[in-house]
């Protein structure tokens, strides 16, 4: 019998807990033991089922010898970094889906998850229920990884497909998310882009080895797109979607960010819709691989928190190596990567060819919107500068 | 230094070769040793950089102490599963693309790896390059697995996309695949559906852990498939796809099969064009996801090769317990499984009311082709016995 913790017990802390026990058999099947849920840690006792087993107290987990795994759903970064590190030093290991944390202090905690010998994993924190993280570091283990992106945000996905299917307009798409639940009252983290760019911080972490701060990502979301931009893309043969990329440059340095994109709409990740998620990964041997499915929601997040913990326990004398350098050198911003860019200015096709040159127009009826021959992005708004620009997308060539 | 051998080097074998030679930095630094490619079986020599390894005598392998891994791309039963047992036996670790040994012999060969304590992977036999069988395994461990289905075989679905683009005939795609190089000269096994049908049975066995042997797996190919139906289903909002899939039944049965089907264009699934592949994995926490890339093809499928030699390195000492049971009893035919049915009949919409009751009808002109309600394969079967049936499909609902 392996005894379990969980820290934290709201939707994903409570989905693990269900997870363990609606699928137990086939869990311990896997492991040849069963998992038993020992102790969940809460800042304000619930009643129900669950009540005997819950703590207030840290101590009780960190000083339980007969506790080998902690799952850390506590979200955000003071009180889950704290118990995290205690609970490696203690020689648990970690499972967790917090974004933030591996995003921010990933490195430090797998530096300290490996001097003590445990497993910190955290598949979970990237695309919910999706397998990338895992498939990224094991199943293309034997490729140079050049690009990952991916559509890493639910709800601004599901914003977008509204605004695209009912031509509701953002604010109206936003309030409707609220209501089904798939956005929080503050949706600022979700729709300023800073959800997606913490998930792409950790996707590069992994791809490139090297830590990526998310305060150097440049993070754009959704908030100042408009409905007429979504409807001239849509015309021209495009669907807009909020994209995390994250690359290696040709000299060897990196770069990542966040921003809406023009997608071609018969590309595979131009038809995720909904809250659903999709990531694709160009390895220099597997080409383009793409992984799709439910990015959020308590059951799929937790699986996926719950796969963790069995692979934490199949590994439980030989750890598996997983980790990134601490060394965040050699990154740089996307400005100099040359691409489409899309605009829509308050002027004239003139206005457009006389900064761009020959550029490719969409739609031209007092106001003019176009997509410019790939050009890096400090050119773009230098040539723009003289425009009076309404909007300025950038166009995913795949 | 580690040290590794392949059996057979075609193009499989000749892209192992290439991705250890062109990624050997990556691949040293995730396993902190250098792997080196000592010797190749083969058995007609060839001039070349490789030639001072090859040797046609597979006791140099067997016998050799210095051998960890070897990999078997000889394809086939015969002589795959004779070099493949023996090397097992003298203790060392196999990877394989190889799907028709794995569909006949895995169970058996499973249990000779874990009796020798040594590792059988054989990650590229399904989906070439696209990471599934992992993720299947191992992300998905904390889900009840309740269906597999995909497009599995690049070579039909090269010549279903020429068709729906180009509106070419059945023949002129399939000379069109076998002129790029993507189809055989002998195609049986591709068009006939056989090749998806091995890899269907291993989806199936390590979804449910119980073998479903091929020689029980109901295939059928698109040989039979008409420009007609293609077109009639096009308009109608649908794309017809060749898809295997395996299914856990209600009682705990386990059914699978291969066939052409039905898929609303909005699926993403119907989105996978040319040579590409998508597996979808349904499971009762994780929901649904989607696995997508390059089904065949030599760096590809070579590239999930090192990473499955790599993951053998890495579980040396513990072996990775993948495997199924031998025993394939509670499997059953697909035909008492509801679903929606398409027919294209010589007849009036009558006829087919008559037939069926309620139909929905997708084009009439001389002949009638229309949907069925959901019912039973069998029950289908019966009640289309009076009429004059040009084709019949099945439809995927999702």
């Amino acid at each position: 019998m392996i005894q379990i913790a969980i820290m934290g017990f709201g939707t994903v802390g409570g989905g693990v807990a269900e997870v363990l026990s609606r699928n137990g058999m086939q869990i311990a099947q896997k492991l040849g033991e069963e998992v038993s849920l020992k102790t969940i840690l809460v800042r304000h006792f619930k009643d129900g089922p669950y009540r005997p087993r819950m703590t207030d107290d840290f101590a009780r987990i960190e000083n339980d010898p007969d506790l080998s795994v902690v799952v850390e759903t506590i979200g955000g970064v003071d009180a889950a970094y704290e118990y995290t590190r205690r609970a490696l030093e203690a020689g648990k290991h970690v499972v967790t889906a917090n974004k933030q944390l591996v995003a921010e202090r990933g490195a430090e905690l797998l530096k300290l998850a490996k001097e003590k010998n445990v497993n910190y994993l955290f598949e979970a924190s990237v695309g919910g229920g999706i397998p990338i993280l895992r498939p990224l570091c094991q199943c293309m283990a034997a490729n140079q990884i050049e690009e990952v992106y991916g559509i890493l945000n639910g709800t601004t996905n599901y914003i977008l497909t509204r605004m695209v299917r009912t031509g509701a307009f953002f604010t109206d798409a936003l309030r409707e998310a609220q209501a089904k639940g798939y956005a929080e009252a503050d949706p600022t983290a979700d729709i300023e882009g800073i959800d997606a760019g913490r998930k792409t911080c950790i996707l590069a972490d992994l791809a490139f080895g090297q830590q990526v701060l998310p305060e150097s990502v440049p993070m754009e979301g959704i908030s100042r797109l408009s409905l007429r931009d979504v409807k001239v893309a849509e015309r021209a043969g495009y669907r807009i979607k909020l994209l995390g990329r994250a690359m290696r440059l040709p000299d060897g340095s990196r770069t990542a960010y966040v921003a809406p994109h023009l997608i071609p709409e018969d590309a595979p990740i131009a038809t995720v819709e909904d809250v659903f998620n999709a990531i694709v990964v160009k390895g220099n041997a597997t080409g383009e691989v793409m992984f799709y499915g439910r990015g959020a929601g308590a059951l799929p997040t937790a699986s996926a928190v719950v796969a963790d913990v069995i692979d934490a326990l199949q590994h439980r004398e030989k750890r598996k190596e997983i980790g990134w350098s601490d060394n965040s050198a050699g990154f740089v911003g996307p400005e100099t990567l040359p691409m489409r860019f899309y605009f829509r200015i308050d002027g004239s096709l003139t206005d457009a060819a006389l900064a761009f040159g020959q550029v490719e127009v969409l739609s031209e009826d007092g106001e003019t919107a176009f997509l410019t021959e790939p050009i890096p992005g400090n050119e773009a708004a230098n040539r723009a500068r003289n425009l009076n620009v309404l909007s300025k997308f950038r166009v995913l060539d795949t």
